[in-house]
């Protein structure tokens, strides 16, 4: 374990910050939909040496979805440009695989890896939003157990498509006018519960052998598909002995699936502040937790909710009973929301203001910050981080502050070391199944 | 009409030429997916002050198709990536409306409008490959007929979930709070014969107004999509005779569907060489396609006839009779090599490779290049020109020496007149259909 490297990542995720935070006043007002941001970002973060850069998504709006889900850019088309500003970076984007086609998600994201040499990732999610099935002509949207049993199937899709063509399969001799070896493409034939894809797919094995998989679901069922899919987990769970308790569960799934270990990587969502002092690190959030009228909160809360009115509860009364509405959405979220407000005894106001504005996990000067990503990463709570900045101009001061004191304690590179996400995520290049 | 210019695109085409043209000397053998290469392309087309880049599509492969076929970039992620290395050229995609959501493509395309400042085009296919069914879970591929009833309701949907939010909807004052404004935010609610689609779309209104349509059929049921919606097509037209033809009855049914002449543009897609004289033109066209094999020239053949094995028939007799093998695939195609046939009284031998190795329509010296092209333009047989280079060296030379004669005679452009592909085509913004 003396050799184990902490593995950290970054979110676009609007000004950054709560759902208000593009009034801050050091945000980019329009930070959903600027490259020049985004750009900016995606270059902070290579700077920092970090792993990758993490975009995700959603597939419903309506008038009262938070600012920067009503305008941003669509995740592969916006990595697909940040391929050619950046050399280094991971590029992970978010597609769903209840919304989608599985050969043109193979497609996408094996172009994406082509393009950028080998950074491309998949965020798998299912869609937590009911309203999604409206925006794509179904008459209803999948129950969760029904979405992660697609998943599954659609990544044995996807991967069998991955492994169309072997890495030397193409020839291209001009002399003898042989361009493939015939041996060497696969024709999937895939016919399922609910995917009947014959394949091949029309583009080569890519320089990762296949884009990494992240899987961002924490319920049963999305440990699950992690388990037997994906190359990484983005999770987020509220404290450490529960963290630690999902990291053991994780790993043990995997053995239990016939894989190591390391072959995943868990990493935390976290939100941080960096300040001077706790004097400054407490102003630093108040001003961000300010700019959120509790109208707006209480909407934030409702889309958790499947879009449930909570303004129609006594904001100083307890935590409303609402039973299972929001189960079949985010449901991780949804229960961890109703936990914490029955723990500490909530109203409804300070659950609605404390989930609009979570308080940072990690905040405190560049030392303490640095102290509690130590302190989660060696109590295996976590193999890595991704780094939400607590306020708009958090993730520059992460990056400048905190990740040289990683760096110096030796928890965290100093150079990329080699070129491809896999290469920095050290994951083994996958073989190909149909490999003789 | 004594302003009327000339519009230019190229074509993305693997190693540009015939299908084995991968295997000439000057060709980059990976053209397909060899991002140095397509960026080369690019920077050479806006060198030439050229309207777009091109990139056509297919869903479908087997161990028979054709060399760049095989292993291509996705356009959509190709194209984004190309937007940001470039600035002026306009970046054309092929997505076809048989096999994708009308939401995902929508804002997919919208995405690299905003990505690209405004450079975005989307050509709509309708798939003509049977197979494609194969690798989308679907029991069969929909007769044309039908397919082109089904893109006709995705652009009405596409275009409206474009028209989601009003160009200023989104204010972004700090002060007061306000993100966007509740009366400029449309939501379609569509519901059709083929989709459900509700919105509106989370992304805003692009730089263009909507990216530019193209339309790539040259059946009626294309014609009369294109003349219904699109802003440009891009067709083949054998003869200045035929190509008249369809442009006067392309601008007729824009008239009938209330659009006038100019609201779309028409471009034939032409293959060109460029030489020092006659003999240096044959011998470049010699040296493309002396490559193609007798073998390849059938299985290039088949590829329009639904994979039909044209081996079973001798060489040098007629072309056989194979009835409506094809019709439901790329009916212009086929009924145009059927009926060449026929009339020079074509053996299967000389068909198979005519059609693997087209005689450039355009060829001589830069004059003679530039003296075609002005014909067809000023004889009202297209409004521009898609380029394919015949052989893998012929663009660069396109650009270099044929455009300054055009530019010279004053027929196009010497500098870019505006930063969008619309404002280069001369097309006006589109108005909002939810403005009051």
């Amino acid at each position: 374990m003396a050799n184990r490297q902490l593995r950290i990542g970054t979110i676009l995720h609007g000004a950054s910050g709560n759902m208000s935070a593009w009034r801050h006043p050091a945000a980019v007002v329009d930070a959903s939909i600027n490259l020049k941001y985004a750009t900016s970002v995606a270059r902070k973060a290579e700077q920092g040496k970090l792993d990758f850069l993490f975009v995700a998504d959603g597939l419903f709006i309506n008038e009262k979805s938070i600012p920067h889900f009503l305008n941003r850019f669509e995740p592969l088309t916006l990595l697909s440009t940040l391929a050619a500003v950046t050399e280094h970076i991971g590029l992970v984007g978010t597609v769903s695989t209840s919304y989608s086609e599985p050969f043109t998600v193979a497609r996408q994201f094996a172009s994406l890896d082509h393009l950028s040499g080998g950074r491309a990732g998949w965020n798998v999610v299912t869609s937590p939003l009911e309203g999604s099935a409206k925006n794509f002509s179904r008459a209803q949207h999948p129950e969760h157990a029904l979405r992660y049993r697609i998943a599954d199937e659609y990544l044995q899709v996807v991967k069998g498509l991955w492994d169309s063509w072997e890495e030397d399969a193409f020839i291209r001799n001009k002399e003898s006018g042989q361009f493939f070896d015939a041996s060497k493409l696969h024709t999937l034939d895939h016919h399922g519960d609910f995917f009947q894809v014959q394949g091949p797919l029309n583009i080569g094995r890519t320089p990762q052998g296949r884009p990494i998989v992240f899987q961002a679901g924490a319920s049963v069922d999305g440990r699950k598909l992690a388990a037997r899919h994906a190359d990484a987990i983005f999770t987020h769970q509220p404290t450490l002995e529960e963290a630690q308790a999902f990291y053991r569960d994780v790993k043990q799934q995997l053995v239990a699936n016939g894989r190591k270990p390391d072959d995943l990587h868990i990493f935390q969502g976290v939100s941080v502040i960096v300040g001077k002092d706790a004097e400054d690190v407490e102003q630093q959030y108040q001003t961000t937790a300010s700019l959120v009228s509790i109208k707006d909160a209480l909407n934030y809360l409702g889309r958790f909710f499947d879009h449930h009115d909570f303004s129609q509860y006594p904001l100083d009364a307890p935590f409303p009973d609402i039973g299972d509405i929001g189960q079949n959405s985010f449901r991780s979220t949804t229960d961890e929301i109703k936990e914490k407000a029955r723990k500490y005894g909530h109203t409804l106001r300070q659950a609605a203001l404390e989930a609009a504005t979570e308080r940072p996990k990690f905040f405190g000067t560049p030392e303490e910050v640095a102290d509690g990503l130590q302190r989660w990463f060696e109590a295996e709570a976590t193999d890595g981080f991704i780094i939400h900045g607590g306020t708009p101009d958090t993730f520059e001061r992460f990056v400048d502050q905190v990740i040289p004191v990683l760096q110096a304690r030796g928890l965290f590179r100093s150079e990329y070391p080699g070129v491809t996400l896999r290469d920095s995520l050290g994951l083994s290049q996958p073989v190909n199944q149909f490999s003789q």
